[in-house]
């Protein structure tokens, strides 16, 4: 059933709680579960990843690595106009994330450089979930900004279905994108996989993707041996619009939200009266179940109620949409305008759909090339700028007791 | 007692198991206690810190935050000549830092207008250790950058000394930048206080800052209600010298990355056997047991085996020194020449000291202002760019069995 909240004079805090949104920690029984598959994964390699794979996926695939015959069959066996959806998505994913690349710099001044240079990391490792569902879209959205970044070796782990073979559409995209190590399997074995390496699965410098929470505790398992993104929760959307925007539309957004089930949160926050009555009417079914209808005082209300839910979308439909947008802080993605609906970038319009979801747009942002690069410094003195502020360095180096460092100055102050 | 390793003709792998570099997983008896501290300070607030505190630091705080007044006095108590260096390394920092920003971008095609905004994380928690000794350039290091990203609300916590107050020097260097909110709590409990909030520690956003192991595991614990950086370990030094190299100033970097002592590493990746032989007997006293001497065949084994070890630091002596560093992947920070010793990065050069080590160079960089940033996507269609593009989201929504997401766009289409 619909939700529906007044939000005017009532305090802030009160109206972001009554909003829905769950997660929070993972049980400690997850994590003890998903601490076991990892290490045992570490301890026993394709032996345990086998195992796992028959237990939670009811399948022992022939071979965790799928055959480089059978991701180019399933490229060929795209019918031209899908093929053609894919080619626009992976093009439009490309030529946003080539605007968002980081740059080296240097700077120079009285014989003292300092820089930065940037590289791609070498060995990315990308989760794609699967089991009920199939994402080819979300390999897209992870391998495209990795290929931008310049990784030389990305590899994709997939649960497979009960023929063996991961989503013939996941490897469908594996091939459009040239994508060579492709492995059928999921769950935290295919974390401890990418991170440990086994026999078929050589190990990678960052895991990638979202996941059910046993993905999600076993990349917090293996952090600090390899990186991983930030942990993503269910999805949502805040629909900003005002007494212009149609219901119709306003309530099919919700309803594209919403269908993401479990935990899922699509919140129309309006100030208008006669749009939350008119949108209700059109929400039904299950999703309808996820849909908060809030009334807000005004616009600025709704950007503050925004700003403190930090949510993974916002779509704003109202004609001062560039003002609303201007004083929205914390958030993952935004949607501007009645011809911009979420789906639009879920899918093809350019940025990656992998967001920050549950609050963590607050400090985390969506996947993209950064997630993908190393940045070095480095300080490159002359004997006068060294001479310059070495005694800086001596004097704080002392103040802090590492004597050594400051002799490390003197031996070249002489 | 310092090691020599010979690395010619030996198969890398060995070479890199023979490097000293102590850490690895955190054990699950810290995870525990780190879990049980998070837990009560979330639940207990300030008595909980209170009590920890006396427990850990063995003093009972007046007030968790500390007195502006203290503030104050520590900085006015600095001598001229230190406050002079502080100003140096804080204006050398924050130059370095302006330079590698995060920039604004948007780019429109027939209609489809895609973009990223870039803005500073709201409220970010710094945590400098202490304890058996004082860190102000740790201070200055975290805190510059996030001033330069722009972030408004800064929180340091740090632990207090027998007089209840944290070290002087960082209380000097919170004055120098402006920061008036500094917590006398250390460890766990503080992690939990930024992550949690308490009576007095307001909440952050993302908690910042090297520390013991209680301390990183207290962060992983909180990982995802705030975000982290990457866990940091003890620190690290390669230095890369050919035969040019002077022994004396080779020796005293090497003894300076060494007197951190507890699992510090120093090595020195040299074919010169006259180098080592003359290193060798400058090196003396109890940070000479984290060195180790290895005779490398030429400038490139000693490259490939930066590359697999992905050290913090690297120190380049060598007339060739571009040419190494250009083929240097996965490091922190590289020193160019015999005029750019590592202590002065550490203390004054530009670049954070705060860096990646443990192996983590392999996908982790350098604390700087992106630590601060969050980056929001937008799209804003036309008309008749969402009439382009919304075929290719229905047909690719469709096979992923999104129907609502896809009924989005056909209603727009009509």
């Amino acid at each position: 059933m619909v939700r529906k909240l007044d939000a005017r004079r009532r305090d802030l805090r009160e109206v972001i709680g009554g909003l829905r949104r769950p997660g929070g920690f993972l049980s400690e029984k997850v994590r003890d579960t998903a601490r076991r598959i990892v290490e045992d994964v570490r301890d026993r390699g394709d032996a345990a990843l086998l195992e796992y794979t028959e237990r939670f996926d009811g399948v022992r695939p022939q071979k965790i690595r799928v055959p480089q015959r059978e991701i180019e069959r399933a490229g060929e066996s795209l019918s031209p106009g899908i093929r053609d959806s894919f080619g626009v998505a992976i093009d439009n994913v490309r030529a946003f994330h080539e605007n968002e690349m980081d740059h080296a710099w240097e700077r120079s001044r009285a014989g003292a450089t300092t820089g930065q240079r940037v590289r791609p990391i070498r060995r990315a490792g990308l989760y794609i979930p699967g089991g009920h569902a199939a994402y080819p879209s979300t390999l897209v959205m992870s391998a495209v900004p990795a290929q931008v970044a310049g990784v030389q070796e990305v590899r994709v782990c997939t649960p497979p279905g009960p023929d063996g073979l991961p989503d013939s559409y996941v490897l469908a995209v594996a091939s459009l994108l040239g994508l060579e190590q492709v492995y059928a399997v999921g769950g935290a074995q295919a974390v401890a996989a990418l991170a440990h390496g086994t026999e078929s699965v050589e190990a990678v410098d960052k895991v990638i993707g979202p996941g059910n929470d046993y993905v999600t505790a076993a990349k917090l398992e293996v952090f600090g041996i390899v990186g991983i993104d930030a942990p993503q929760g269910p999805s949502e959307v805040l629909v900003i619009a005002d007494a212009g925007a149609l219901p119709e539309r306003v309530a099919s957004d919700l309803m594209a939200q919403a269908e993401h089930l479990s935990g899922a949160s699509a919140v129309l926050l309006t100030p208008s009266e006669g749009l939350i009555s008119s949108v209700e009417p059109l929400l039904s079914g299950e999703p309808a179940d996820q849909v908060t209808l809030v009334h807000v005082e005004n616009l600025a209300q709704a950007v503050e109620i925004s700003n403190r839910y930090a949510p993974e979308h916002v779509h704003i439909i109202s004609a001062d949409h560039e003002a609303v947008m201007q004083d929205l802080d914390a958030v993952g993605m935004v949607a501007l305008g009645d011809f911009s609906p979420v789906a639009l970038g879920d899918y093809a319009a350019g940025p990656s759909h992998a967001l920050p979801s549950g609050g963590t747009a607050a400090w985390a942002s969506a996947l993209g090339t950064h997630d993908f690069l190393t940045r070095t410094n480095y300080i490159h003195f002359t004997r006068e700028a060294m001479r310059n502020l070495g005694p800086h360095v001596e004097c704080l180096a002392r103040l802090e007791g590492f004597g050594n460092h400051a002799a490390s100055i003197t031996t070249r102050m002489r």
